[in-house]
């Protein structure tokens, strides 16, 4: 078969420089804010009417893992990383072609030199290149009665507490709690009493859980420029 | 920004040799039944699971059209054809990247030398080449509330009359008249006072319009070896 070459229309910045933190699916943590910076190559007349939809499809490019290639068999997180699935019955990023889809809430769209549309609910690496962009139908592509396979297993979510006040703003709380309460630890760990550090939106967050419940320990500016290098200074 | 190069994993067979008479979106033809194929290097470990979802997407190449480019604006069938859209906002193939996204209905999967996925509701070309296949997720892709844009404008359906009975398979009766009554003719064409011909499922179907209703004038069998060459003896 013809092989196909694409060049990425967009970057996205998002609070997560890497895996470990980021929602299994997108949506689950709508404090997750980010930004699409299309390529300056295009006018606002290419995005002429895209306010009028609540919802946006990002087509995008798996592309911290993309060197790994595939597996035909995965283990979903939601199945606890014990049961094997077809990666064409998964969205794990371990597929033959590692292109992500993604539904993500337009929050804002900005007209400057560069067109930078503003969306919640992500879950994509800071820097992820992006194929394409498309509005959500919803007459369309709403099936709400349709079958999820083995995702209809329920999720298992987090109680979070804080050790102590660490005078965060309002919204870099609820960013950090919604997205701990998404158990971002691996299935293999969860028994093991340790302790977890991940990097969110600028900071250096520790926590420790117990049973359902996570107790973060620790929160510590770790990139300073972070809000700045990735234009999200108003909102983190 | 780096490129990206992709082979595609399968290609799908559909009634539709050419774009005259293919849906506007997917669903809204549920008769349009089409097979994805597979690349044969797949075993049936790839899509373990894949039964207990009821929708896939497809991310596939526009691949008739994509020598053709793009352009930042673009007439929108649903608005008549008239009003320009910027190309993010709509579902047109003339995209800098020419990735379509798709949702169908999973009717049957076939496990022989080669899995075929059948499938409903497509609005694929013959031959669509394919990137990547995935379960539909209810519980996060289903957004019943969200605001749909342009295309929340009425659309206009067609009332089909048959000139006489042309003594056809049922299924293959209600594919033409669900496909015209999608009004295939292009917005420019409303006013014209003229046949149209179009080739689906190995038939070539003649109808006039008058006001809002078309008269299916006649059905001849254009390509007998369709129903074998594409593996839907069954079917068509």
């Amino acid at each position: 078969m013809n092989a196909y070459t694409f060049t990425p229309i967009a970057t996205i910045r998002t609070p997560y420089p890497q895996k470990f933190g980021i929602a299994r699916q997108s949506t689950l943590v709508p404090a997750a804010y980010g930004v699409i910076e299309l390529n300056p190559k295009f006018s606002t007349n290419a995005i002429r009417g895209l306010d009028g939809f609540d919802y946006l499809w990002v087509q995008f490019i798996f592309h911290q893992t993309i060197d790994e290639g595939f597996s035909e068999l995965v283990r979903p997180p939601r199945l606890g990383g014990k049961i094997k699935q077809g990666v064409f019955a998964t969205r794990s990023p371990h597929r033959p072609n590692a292109i992500g889809l993604s539904l993500v809430k337009i929050d804002k769209i900005e007209y400057d030199k560069q067109i930078k549309i503003h969306i919640s609910g992500v879950d994509f690496l800071d820097g992820t290149p992006v194929l394409d962009i498309k509005p959500y139908l919803p007459h369309i592509e709403s099936k709400p009665l349709a079958k999820g396979g083995f995702t209809e297993n329920r999720r298992s979510v987090l109680n979070v507490l804080w050790a102590k006040d660490f005078r965060l703003p309002e919204h870099i709380k609820t960013l950090i709690e919604q997205t701990i309460a998404q158990d971002p630890r691996p299935a293999h760990q969860h028994t093991l009493p340790k302790e977890f550090v991940f990097d969110i939106a600028g900071y250096t967050v520790r926590f420790i859980c117990e049973d359902n419940t996570a107790t973060i320990t620790s929160v510590q500016i770790s990139e300073q420029l972070f809000r700045q290098s990735c234009g999200l200074t108003d909102k983190f």
